[in-house]
């Protein structure tokens, strides 16, 4: 597996996963039925913020990340970043490597920390594998994020200086 | 002063001030140099977003609030805002009025909380005003805010059930 700055022409293989994801409603705050043209819209950024693909040795693509400032002006000195890995390449350590190298690339740009806005709480293994490379929870709204039950979880902020 | 819905054609009232505050660069994290055409498409908002804007009796601005979802699909239930108030109007009650508006609007839309994802610690006439309307501190970026000398504040995550 190795990390690569996304191409346009990626996106065809992050749709599948994106879409698979999204549609779960467990572990993202965009809409369930996003449409494609959304979705790529906002995951293939542009300068300042960086997407990247993690693929295999054959060239299939196991994952995404995107990141950027997670604010505007006085508060742009703070990164953010998403992260979404296929279903089918789980337990590969693939979130792991997505998140070593995009903390990488932030300090690289000169961010001073990296937040993350909405960590769902009952996603167990992402909050344990942001709190293993150096993350803590700032703050947690309660009740911020709808399960597809009905049930309601909370939605950590997280945060890493770098 | 009573508040009411922004027209487009508000925007040449609410301009002044919103590029006297963000060019003061205490307050906001939108970029001190930011022109009017970009502040107007982050701040005029369309539905499901709404801005208003507080006016004296005969007409003049006082004030502006937006407010609509602060996530989308599965954390859409929380709302998010932003106020913004004359500097020749302060120590009039219009950022208190709006913020009273603007969570009786939230409310009536059916969110259950309201969440603010950056107000400036430094700024504690704001954090005073929120915590009055029944906000409380969730969790604090430390050195979150980069202020015109140099010097860094947090950035407060503040949050209030409907």
């Amino acid at each position: 597996m190795h990390i690569r700055d996304a191409r346009d022409d990626d996106w065809a293989a992050i749709w599948p996963f994106f879409r698979t994801i999204t549609a779960a409603g467990e572990t993202y705050t965009y809409p369930r039925d996003i449409d494609s043209g959304t979705a790529r819209a906002t995951w293939m950024l542009r300068a300042p913020g960086h997407t990247v693909v993690a693929v295999d040795g054959d060239g299939t693509v196991l994952g995404s990340a995107k990141a950027g400032p997670n604010h505007m002006g006085p508060a742009s000195h703070i990164a953010t970043a998403s992260f979404m890995v296929a279903p089918e390449a789980a337990g590969r350590g693939v979130g792991r490597a997505l998140g070593e190298y995009v903390l990488s690339w932030a300090k690289g740009e000169g961010y001073r920390a990296m937040q993350f806005n909405a960590v769902v709480q009952s996603n167990v293994r992402a909050v344990a594998l942001w709190k293993s490379l150096g993350f803590k929870v700032i703050g947690t709204l309660p009740e911020g994020y709808r399960l597809p039950d009905g049930s309601y979880t909370g939605l950590h902020i997280m945060h890493r200086v770098l």
